[in-house]
């Protein structure tokens, strides 16, 4: 946020009486996320299977992509020389990329062994500093190895925000640290006053940054809210963070799926109300509606696209599976009442026939109809909560979804 | 071919004098096909990681299926069920299905193997009977061994009519058998025989269930003619198939492709003028050429598709790889000249990326370029034809393309 506080604007369209929900508008300098809003997945610079003019067709108002994957391969330089992610990627709306904090950590080689060991096992010296764990945190930054050759890297939050500042989005989150539910809780302590000490370097060198690079398209800096399940802790990371001089707000970490509304509203009740608020990987529809209650502006999640590559499709009844033999001459789309290209040109036979074949078109026609089921859900709800009939909605589109 | 010969109309608007070149143009009850065509391949009924649209938006006139790889997988009922083949895949257009054959008898267990044998092995025992080969040929038809699960099953030529008649395709292929160059030259006499044997079935049957399905679009019906690096095999094949209610004719089997020009032009001195002529698996730009001057009217060819999911991309000097250092960094889209939308968007750095990344859309992304490579090269030949000066066309193009 700049002095005026309008780097980012954010308007607010309407509020739902007696809970944390609203619609706004943020606009960023590649046009307007009107919110509450789904952000499809690209973490590579592309969605997967997908071209950037079928997930505009499909609703998608900005694509969220990740620094730690873009540093890796090819190299924030290279996006930079390309003209920043948008240019790069071939698309022209609203961008975001996330810190990488999170693959830093979770994706360092060994890990995954450790978030898999027995949840009795809470020692943070395993956890944060054991052999196996090839990420390794400090005071002033993290030393991590790349998931793709092994190689040694360091990130700080200097060196986050000198990437995302070359990969050019337009919301850009700083630089946090990955907890797990397995950590103890002075281990959340220590994680959370960290954190917001990065934040505070992350603000500064932002400051710098888009003082040195002026002549760019501002990039909004939103901050992380960390804390895990602890009420006191995600309330004292947001109101440090409130306290910073950043445009909005991500909520991430460990979030168990039945506390996901309470965490969000206890986050919520510290933050200004005046700027947005980025719900980190979550896009299920029953959490979608928690977060958006809760007063979360904004979502992303690698499920639609990812489930769909495993012939996973959504449907107003739940998610099913394309590839059963109920499906092999069934000509019928996946949803008759979805309006998606997929659903109005391909049948299931078709689409389960792909599947057996093993065809790449399989991936790119089911991702689409998945991203367009979740933006088209978020875009009633966010109808819903202009119009105040919300609550019926909720109950009603929830209740379909997992009635099976 | 009913009886007026006109049920797949075919006209010829320009020859090439002193040549056998021609354009003209057939008119499939999906639309007209202008020759020389490019027709890209869609096996299983989708050309591999593009949409349909996309395909439309690169020129593509038809797209040709292949009828023993849809029999296998989904089906020929369920393509027939879903209201046949361009219905099945989304493809308004006109769409061909090659019989199967040549997958018959090449997909079978073992049979790699054997074509991969010492030349100097030139035994038809093991080439057409040995134990490794799990495709036997008869009299009859052929038994094999479906690539897929190792079920039997056996093609005669009335099957093979039967599937692509559920299929669909506007344009069908008559049953043969594929030889190889290791095949003994009495062995490719009896080969040739039985492959017009073959052929009055197949026109007999074609004809039944042309009747038995009046209600369906006409599908005209080409012989294929055989007979590998033989003057007078090939000869002898085109007469015999010449003499056949055909609507139009393959040229198939082993090619040298040093004698490509002169073994079509010795089939198509052969075949009737006013009938068109397929020049089947051929598609590199010297082939092309070679086969217009001889007279070849389409083509087919899995090239384009393949060597782009390797990363190779087609280039007026030759094809090279997008994943070089030197395209790392390279802000140049792949061709500069190129009309397509590849060329129109993204850059050789970001098709590095995609291969480097893993990530599906490079496929999609370089088969696009180079489809639109391969069809505009022939849109171009055909202009040549029509305009006279495709020989300097010709030197022209295979000058540049072949100077590296």
């Amino acid at each position: 946020m700049t002095e005026a506080g309008s780097a980012l604007p954010f308007h607010i369209e309407a509020r739902l009486p007696g809970t944390g929900a609203r619609a706004g508008v943020i606009d960023t300098p590649h046009g307007p996320i009107r919110t509450p809003a789904f952000i499809p997945v690209g973490t590579k610079a592309t969605v997967k299977a997908v071209l950037p003019e079928a997930m505009a067709a499909v609703g998608a108002q900005a694509v969220l992509a990740n620094a730690y994957h873009l540093y890796l391969q090819p190299g924030a330089d290279i996006v930079d020389e390309a003209g920043g992610l948008g240019a790069f990627m071939n698309w022209p709306g609203p961008t975001m990329t996330d810190s990488g904090g999170f693959q830093v950590m979770s994706l360092g080689v060994g890990f995954k062994k450790v978030l898999a060991m027995d949840t009795e096992v809470r020692s943070d010296d395993v956890i944060a500093e054991g052999k196996d764990r090839l990420a390794r945190v400090d005071e002033d930054g993290v030393t991590f190895t790349s998931h793709l050759d092994g190689s040694r890297h360091r990130f700080t939050p200097e060196v986050a925000m000198q990437v995302q500042h070359r990969i050019g989005a337009d919301i850009i989150f700083a630089f946090d640290e990955l907890t797990t539910l397995l950590n103890t809780r002075r281990y959340q302590e220590e994680s959370v006053a960290r954190t917001y000490r990065w934040a505070q370097r992350c603000v500064a060198e932002h400051a710098r940054l888009t003082r040195e690079r002026r002549h760019r398209p501002y990039q909004g800096l939103y901050g992380v809210v960390q804390g895990a399940q602890y009420e006191d802790l995600r309330r004292e990371a947001a109101r440090g963070l409130a306290s910073l001089d950043l445009d909005g707000f991500g909520i991430g970490g460990a979030i168990d799926k039945s506390r996901l509304e309470q965490i969000v509203r206890w986050v919520v009740a510290e933050l200004p109300e005046d700027r947005p608020r980025h719900l980190l990987g979550i896009g299920e529809p029953d959490d979608l509606f928690a977060g958006v209650v809760a007063g979360a502006d904004t979502f992303d999640c690698v499920a639609a696209s990812r489930v769909a590559r495993n012939a996973s499709a959504y449907h107003p009844t739940g998610r099913f599976n394309v590839v059963t033999a109920a499906n092999r001459r069934s000509f019928e789309p996946l949803d008759p009442a979805c309006d998606c290209y997929t659903c109005g040109r391909y049948t299931r036979a078709y689409l389960h026939h792909l599947f057996k074949a093993k065809e790449m078109l399989a991936a790119t026609l089911v991702t689409i109809h998945n991203e367009r089921f979740i933006i088209r859900l978020v875009e009633r709800i966010r109808d819903s909560v202009v119009a105040g009939d919300f609550a019926a909605f909720r109950e009603d589109f929830l209740g379909r979804y997992y009635s099976a």
